[in-house]
């Protein structure tokens, strides 16, 4: 059976072209089984499809979705106003078990809303949450949550931060024992503002989590645990700050070259060095941020994603599915 | 007149050695026009000065000062007893006007707790602060306050950060109308946590300040503003986050260079390149971090400082004593 993901044809500052390309890609990697069924309104999105070669047997569908859900309109309102919208009724399919997953690179406030007001969250758990890959000097990647979803916390959401993570990074990332860190500006535990400094004791004191600590700013790319943990306004803000590093580094080196009047050949050396560098911090290769916590799997992806990008998310939620991570957390948070 | 800074010459985990070398090395700078005192254990300082050629008629002197701050000891329990350590004498020497200026590289929260008690709060300033600089697409800094003396803020407190902040911009960086930007998720006014959200109307709707609204994480290498406001647990994080990224791209670098198999003289050019722009992250360009809000002139050195580092710590503090900063701020905050 191919897994059934439903595509939010409207959403990121490139839809429906980018996402209709997006999905078309989905659909042609060799070892794609996948079915995908478009949302948005019939008339753009088939004029995106028109730029295409569309094989007549393609496993794709459109669905018509007359409202359109802004990047710039208020999450609560779009979400009470806009019930045709693509994001409430792709949401809507997957709900009844027609789709088996849900993308969307739209307005990332609507569709956590929209997410927690259709699927409904997971029973015990109070707030689903973003998850968001930090690469590290190991190749791999650390996952930090929450990354702009729960700005204001409390210690309990900071645990079931924890929890959530873990449960992830077991099930989905295939790492048996996760290991947790606090994000914290000192290692020893007395360390931190009031928030983290009553989280840590609830860290440490729960045995299914493999805790080791606090984590400070400059251990955050060098793999010091598996998940990672913080606010979503700690998070976000980091999360924006190391993407921007590298496109700032990218730039001063680019004067400096200048500076030091290197040829062209030099140039590109230097360059296709760095390049490569930067590709493992880049938001595409993931194509999204998985939202857990609600009865579902949901990604969300980029405003500015490609076609690249949305083809990688379409994969990556269509796996999410297969891993039955929503069983796993209503077993762990139902005593809650 | 020469400047007279008194040095710990036991801070920082080189100490004495490097911050010995660098009180000399900031001596021979020829538009030097310092007077030093060492602050130290007698036998431990002199006996790192025997490794140097001391001429004669340096203006140089050794303070004894038995009592030594561990890196690990509790800041409050260090100033209660050891009162006869470098870090009391030194700021006793510039409580009574001995000195003009103190610096050291040591236990920052002992260094801070010490400044506070001895030398006092400026009336009205709640909450004395450490200022960051971070570097900038422009060539130039922002500067950041707070990052790390106080986690736990109110949204009263970051107005005073940026109030502090501007005074230190216009009256040391003579910068005319000094720009603050509040760190934040996104760039409308009701967006953030609950801190920021209280916080931004108050800056907004000051008179004194210069503000241009919400920063997001992305922007804060671009120079957004002049001065950049976050709590101490933020700003902590995000400086120790922003100094690791160089290290890992460099060595990501060099992991790249060896899997695309470049040359000696290849990977000498990148290294070359990337040295440079390296060098504008470097915490030892100014040497330390200026403590605002208490009564005189203090900076903070790095606790991994080295000698050229403590060069320029000291010719740092030098200058800020000239700037008088102190009666200005007791001037804006007399009021309070």
């Amino acid at each position: 059976m191919p897994t059934h993901v439903a595509v939010d044809a409207m959403g990121g500052d490139h839809a429906p072209d980018a996402v209709v390309e997006g999905a078309l890609r989905a659909l042609q990697r060799p070892e794609s089984d996948l079915q995908l069924t478009l949302y948005g309104p019939e008339d753009r999105v088939q004029a995106a499809l028109q730029a295409h070669d569309v094989p007549a047997n393609v496993p794709l569908a459109v669905h018509h979705a007359p409202d359109v859900i802004a990047m710039e309109d208020a999450p609560a309102s779009a979400v009470k106003t806009k019930r045709q919208s693509s994001v409430h009724l792709g949401l809507q399919a997957h709900r009844t078990g027609q789709a088996d997953a849900f993308i969307s690179a739209g307005n990332t406030g609507a569709v956590m809303a929209a997410s927690m007001f259709i699927l409904g969250r997971i029973s015990g758990l109070e707030r689903p949450s973003i998850v968001s890959f930090f690469p590290t000097l190991q190749g791999d990647f650390s996952i930090v949550i929450d990354v702009g979803t729960n700005v204001d916390c409390k210690p309990a959401h900071l645990h079931q931060f924890a929890r959530m993570g873990t449960i992830y990074a077991r099930h989905v990332m295939q790492i048996d024992e996760p290991s947790v860190g606090l994000i914290n500006i000192g290692e020893e535990p007395g360390k931190g503002n009031e928030q983290v400094k009553v989280a840590y004791p609830l860290l440490d004191g729960d045995d299914a989590l493999n805790f080791i600590g606090n984590v400070e700013g400059g251990d955050l790319l060098h793999h010091a645990a598996d998940v990672l943990i913080c606010d979503g306004f700690m998070g976000n803000v980091l999360l924006k700050f190391g993407e921007s590093m590298t496109t700032v580094l990218s730039t001063m080196t680019k004067q400096e070259m200048q500076r030091q009047g290197l040829s062209n050949e030099e140039q590109q050396l230097v360059a296709g060095v760095l390049g490569n560098v930067q590709k493992g911090f880049d938001h595409e290769n993931r194509g999204g941020a998985p939202l857990i916590g609600v009865n579902g799997s949901v990604f969300i992806g980029h405003g500015r994603s490609s076609a690249r990008a949305v083809e990688q998310g379409i994969h990556s939620v269509a796996d999410l599915a297969t891993r039955n991570l929503v069983p796993v957390l209503e077993d762990a948070f139902a005593a809650e």
